[in-house]
C-alpha cells in the first residue's frame, strides 16, 4: 500500500516535495495546503494536486480566484499517514505541538526548524537507520545536507579528524525579490563558528566540524570551501573514487565550461531538470586535493533542490516501509532521475576500471 | 518529407533551436556544429544529436574528450535543406558569403547579424507571407521580437500612430559570467533613439517607433515600457482581448504574485518549461491602460526563449512548406506547448464570453 503523504505549505520546498512524492511508486500525494491563491496555486491546480486551504477563513480567497479547494489543512491531515511540514521557519514547531501531536500523525520538518524543537534530525547518507520508526524528524537544511553528503564520503575513506568549512551562501532564492544583499558581502552569522557545524552534529555528533559563513549577492547556489584533516593516509584518487561512487555527488570540471555556479545551473537547465533542480552536490574535480593528510575541495549546493531527495528517504524511514538506507536512496534516485554525473562513461578512459564501472552505472549503462 | 535542418553553432540559441526542431513532426535535425567539447557537447551527445566539429582542426579536441563526431560543418551542410546559423554575432554574415551562397543552401540567421548583410528580416506575427521562398532571412533579436509581437496586436485593433518604448535590458544571460554590469545602470546605446526602433522597421517599415535602452544588473529577462499613440478609438478591454487572443503573449498579474521578472521566471520553472523557457511575451495585465488614445503597457521578454518560436516558423516560410502564417504558428505553438496563459479558464468568469473562449482554447480546453 502506498504511503499517503500530505504537504503542509506549498512554497519553494513544499512544491518540490509534492512533485517528488508524485514520482514515487510507493507514495501517494494526498494534497497540498496553501495560504493563498497565488500563481503557485494555479500551477498546483494544473498538475491536478488537491488543494487544501490553510484555514476556514482562507477558503473565500480561493473561491474568489476560481480555484476549487478540497477542504482545509485539518481535512487533508485526516487523510494522510505522514505530513511534510514546509511552512515558514518556526511554524513547524508550533504545528507539531498544536496539531500533529494531537492528531497522532507522523511529521517531517525542514531545516528552518530547530533540532531541539523536533527532537531528531536526518540525512539519508548519515543516519537513515537511526530514524526508522521515529514520529517527528527534521531534514537538515540545504547547506547541512551538502556538508553531510560529501563529509560522509571523506569520512568513509579517510576518517574525519577535523573539518573546517567556509560557506559562501546565496543571498536569497531566485523568487525572493526582497531579500539581499544586492551589493555587499555579509558575515552571516557574524559570530564564529557559525551554526552550520553544530547543525551537522545533530546528524553526526562525533565529527569535529567548524564553519564560517558569509552571504553574497547571488541566487543560484551556495558554495562551500572545505578543508579536512583526516585520520588515515589517503590519495586524491581514493577521495575522487568515493565521490564518484555516490550518486548524490556530481563531479564537474571548470575545464568543461563548468567553472562557476551559473554554468553548473546552465548544465542543469540543459539536462532538462524540472525547475533546473540539481539534486546532487556539485564538486569541482580540479579542486579535490590531498596534501599531508589534509583533504581539500570546493562544492556547490543548489539550495532549492538537494534536500528534496532526503525528504523522500525520510518519508520511508519514519514510516518504516523501507529498513535499508541504500535501498531507499537507490529507489529515490531512480525515480527522480539523479545521474551522479553528466559525462558519458566513454569519456573516462584515463580513469581506473572500478571508477569507470561506478560511473557507467550512474550514467545508466550497466 | 521532413525538412532537414542543420544547426551551425550550439550556444544559447543553437541548442534551443535544435531542441525545438526535434519536436516538430515536419522537420528532422541533421545535426549540430560545435567549436569545442564543453558541457553542452556532452548534453547534445546524451540527447542523441549528431555532433559535427566546426572544422577539421577541431576534431582532435572532441576525440580527446571521448566524444564521437559525425564529421565537420561542411559534411553537415551537405545533408541539410536549410541551416540555422547561431554562430557568434557577425560570423553569420561571413558564413553567408563564404559558405552558404557557394553551397546554395537556404540559411536563417539570428538578431546578432545586421539586416543589410542578410537582406531580409522576419517575425512570424508580422511578415511571414513576405518571407515565403526567400533564401536568406534573419530572425530579429529577442527585444525586437517582443516589440513586434505586442505592437502588431495593438496595431491590429487600433492602428499605431507613434510608439515610444524604453527598454530595460538584462546585463547578460545567466551563463555569461563575465558580462555586466553588476552594479550600474548603463544607457546602452548612449545615443537616442536606440537601434531597436529601426530594427522593428526591418520587419514593419511603416511603423513610427522610437526606442531608448538601458542595461541593468540582472540575467533573467528584458523589460519594456511601452507608450503608443493610436489612430482609432480603442478601450482597455479591446486591447486586453487582442492580447489574450494571441498565444505568444501571456498576460500575468502582480496580484497573482507575478509582479517581477524573477517571479515570472519562477512560474515558468513551476510549469516545467525546458530550461524555464518562457516563449511567450509576458504582459503585466495591471499595466495595460488607455488614456486619450494612448495605449500603455509593460512587458517582460525572456531573451533566451522568445525567438525560438520564430526560428521554427521561419524554417517553414523560407522552405515554402507552409504558406499560411497562422497554420505554421499554430503548429509550432502546439508542438512546443505554448500556453498563452497560466490561468485556468474558470478563473476568468468576470471576463467577456469571447475572451473566455479564446482563453479556454489557450489552456487546451475546447
Amino acid at each position: 500500500m502506498a504511503i499517503k503523504v500530505a504537504i503542509n505549505g506549498y512554497g519553494n520546498i513544499g512544491k518540490r516535495v509534492a512533485d517528488a512524492v508524485a514520482k514515487q511508486d510507493d507514495m501517494e500525494l494526498v494534497g497540498v495546503a496553501k495560504t493563498r491563491p497565488n500563481f503557485e496555486a494555479f500551477v498546483a491546480n494544473k498538475k491536478g494536486y488537491p488543494i487544501y486551504a490553510s484555514g476556514e477563513d482562507k477558503i473565500a480567497a480561493f473561491d474568489a480566484a476560481g480555484l476549487e479547494v478540497a477542504g482545509t489543512t485539518m481535512d487533508m491531515l485526516g487523510e494522510a499517514d505522514v505530513v511534510v511540514d514546509a511552512t515558514p521557519e518556526g511554524m513547524g514547531a508550533k504545528n507539531l505541538e498544536g496539531i500533529y501531536k494531537k492528531l497522532g500523525i507522523k511529521a517531517i520538518f525542514e531545516g528552518g526548524e530547530k533540532h531541539d524543537a523536533i527532537g531528531a534530525s536526518f540525512n539519508a547518507y548519515c543516519n537513515y537507520q537511526d530514524t526508522i520508526g521515529k514520529d517527528y524528524v527534521r531534514v537538515v537544511s540545504c547547506n547541512t545536507t551538502g556538508l553531510c553528503r560529501s563529509l560522509s564520503a571523506v569520512d568513509s575513506v579517510a576518517g574525519i579528524k577535523k573539518a573546517r568549512v567556509v560557506l559562501v551562501r546565496r543571498g536569497g532564492d531566485p523568487v525572493q525579490i526582497k531579500k539581499g544583499p544586492i551589493n555587499a558581502i555579509i558575515p552571516n552569522p557574524p559570530t564564529v563558528p557559525s551554526h552550520h557545524g553544530p547543525d551537522v552534529n545533530t546528524v553526526m555528533p562525533k565529527w569535529n566540524v567548524a564553519t564560517i559563513a558569509v552571504l553574497v549577492p547571488t541566487t543560484l547556489m551556495h558554495q562551500h570551501n572545505i578543508m579536512i584533516e583526516v585520520e588515515n593516509d589517503v590519495s586524491r584518487e581514493d577521495v575522487l573514487k568515493e565521490f564518484y561512487s555516490r550518486m548524490r555527488l556530481m563531479l564537474v570540471r571548470a575545464g568543461d565550461g563548468l567553472g562557476s555556479t551559473a554554468e553548473i545551473i546552465e548544465l542543469s537547465r540543459d539536462l532538462g531538470r524540472p525547475r533546473y533542480d540539481l539534486w546532487e552536490i556539485a564538486i569541482w574535480e580540479e579542486s579535490v586535493n590531498v596534501v599531508d593528510n589534509e583533504v581539500f575541495y570546493m562544492q556547490g549546493v543548489h539550495q532549492e533542490a538537494d534536500i528534496i531527495l532526503d525528504n523522500i528517504d525520510c518519508i520511508r524511514a519514519i514510516t518504516g516501509v523501507e529498513k535499508d538506507a541504500k535501498a531507499s536512496i537507490r529507489k529515490t534516485d531512480k525515480a527522480m532521475g539523479v545521474m551522479g554525473s553528466f559525462r558519458p562513461p566513454q569519456c573516462l578512459e584515463d580513469k581506473p576500471e572500478e571508477l569507470r564501472e561506478i560511473h557507467s552505472k550512474a550514467w545508466g549503462i550497466e
